[in-house]
């Protein structure tokens, strides 16, 4: 460990800071390596396809609260995630690891609930479990996943090709995952309190969206009928404004997003005036959608137009004219991303 | 959760009996998919050279603890033991990726001190860190590590294809890592005891092999050198009588092995009988060793003979004859696997 005069807080650099810091010093010097760090997933080239590889981890009381969470929903969950990285690269996956620590206040039964998920996750998305590790932990239950996937060279889209006056889209809608947690949230908060039991009637949509997210392999191939090529493409994990941000940093542009544009389910919409919520800022800071936001050429208009399960929000810019979210006024506001100091800590 | 009369405690399955449970739920799919579940590391066929992939994960206070693991080394054995998995496989380690969760404990130097050793394994193996995801935790740190690795299809080892009659042969010496271990849960109590200062003199051999091991990247160029290619292969990470259990039962063998044959250094062996330890239980139970456990065809044995790096401990039988060590009177004593039970709770 280091010295006390040397203490800088994780909260002062943020996790955006902290993934910036380490990438600054990675060198790449395998001919193999494609695309490391910054984009969903790294890109390898073993000769013919390209692989691509995405690892997360998921952490009981961080990410995830087994209060409310049923195991076989975050078994699921913690598989989704991972494919929606692959996805989000315009690839397919194919197989995953898991690696599981976790305490012996988990009974064996525990375990295969969590598999259960898992193995669900694999069934739906066609992929494999072929490895991983088990270990004990002193405290809770951590869930790490790797998945690997294969990418044509030719189509392979990173968070970088955005041009100028290319068209912003996302998929599905927004802001539900965020509201479903204010519900789980509220009701365990309820529960502890006066010991009723949850009242969750009335929300299985944004529930679903907050405990059994879809990655979207069905958008993926819906683009490639259209043969629309994304220019630039990431999935909502972190927030719309958040991962907006990532595509025009990383294509060197600016962004501008219409409020009056934001796809928001008016189950998501209901809920969040009920917890006198901005149902915009759900939609735009929220997180966990798992939906796929990417650019295309503005020639390609026609093709995504009036599909329901895509949504013009807005479009590139020149680098200069910054990144904003226009309100339904026409004002600019300047969008701002959200890590996990906002949300976690 | 579960209900309570359905409760099976972890410990009474064990790690090999949890993997086992899980991976016999599990059906691959992907025509990919070449090995799953239960070698060092899957192999994945992208259509040239195969893919091997391995994840590991790290838990303080469980795989190490940090009032005397220095973080810089505790980054370079993070990453050195699933290179080890991928060399395991005769193949060769090229990407990894890294996922980190810590508490705010720590400050950013902390994770400065962790990347470096991360970063200075990378280059000495000739790695390249390609991805990852860092995260916060609500207690310690833990690290998941997962390596991409390349293999000519015609000579990737599995575990399962050790013949009878085939040399089991063992890379340089064995229960270093366990006794450097010893000396500093020694230290570390009398220290809380006492308050002295570590006493580690005279102790560098095995402390290096505990804090600072390093995979067998050498001993794969020097069989291939060699031309000799093993029939079955396996890193020692648990111990070498749990490992060598793995290949028996994966190649549908027996396996003998000799006490009088263990390699074991003066160092270790002296501070095993300071210890009061056997250094025979130390070389075969000890674990975290990182050598590499392979076996070869009888023809094969000139070519390792009086090679300073390597020793044949033993040979593989029929698997009626069972698996079993040889004490120095001659009498056959059975090979127990020692798994997290024994060592970790």
């Amino acid at each position: 460990m280091t010295s006390d005069q040397l203490r800088t807080e994780l909260s002062e650099l943020g996790e955006f800071g902290l993934i910036e810091r380490i990438s600054s010093k990675v060198d790449l010097t395998q001919a193999g390596t494609i695309k490391g760090i910054g984009d969903d997933a790294a890109v390898i080239d073993p000769g013919t396809e390209y692989q691509v590889v995405t690892s997360d981890m998921l952490v009981e009381g961080v990410h995830f609260d087994l209060s409310y969470v049923p195991l076989k929903h975050l078994g699921y969950k913690a598989v989704v995630v991972n494919l929606s990285d692959i996805l989000a690269m315009n690839a397919t996956p194919h197989q995953i690891t898991v690696s599981l620590a976790l305490s012996n206040r988990f009974p064996v039964e525990a375990v295969d609930e969590l598999y259960a998920g898992i193995l669900l996750a694999c069934r739906n998305y066609g992929v494999d479990l072929v490895g991983g590790d088990t270990c004990s932990s002193t405290s809770g239950m951590i869930i790490g996943v790797t998945a690997v996937g294969t990418a044509l060279k030719g189509t392979i889209v990173y968070r970088s090709g955005a041009k100028e006056h290319d068209l912003l889209v996302v998929s599905g809608d927004l802001g539900g995952a965020y509201v479903g947690l204010q519900v789980l949230e509220r009701e365990k908060a309820v529960f502890a309190e006066i010991g009723t039991q949850p009242d969750l009637e009335g929300h299985d949509y944004i529930l679903e969206r907050q405990l059994k997210p879809e990655a979207r392999k069905d958008v993926i191939e819906l683009l490639n009928g259209m043969k629309v090529l994304p220019t630039s493409m990431i999935d909502i994990s972190d927030g719309l404004a958040s991962d907006a941000l990532h595509l025009a940093k990383a294509s060197g542009t600016g962004v501008r997003i219409f409020d009056e544009k934001l796809p928001i389910d008016p189950a998501t919409y209901g809920t969040a005036r009920d917890f006198e919520l901005d149902p915009t800022t759900c939609a735009l800071n929220g997180g966990e959608d798992y939906e796929l936001l990417f650019t295309i050429p503005l020639n390609d208009h026609d093709k995504v137009k009036g599909n329901p399960h895509l949504t013009v929000i807005g479009h590139m810019t020149h680098a200069s004219e910054g990144c904003h979210l226009v309100d339904k006024q026409g004002v600019l506001h300047p969008l701002t991303a959200q890590g996990w100091n906002a949300f976690r800590d």
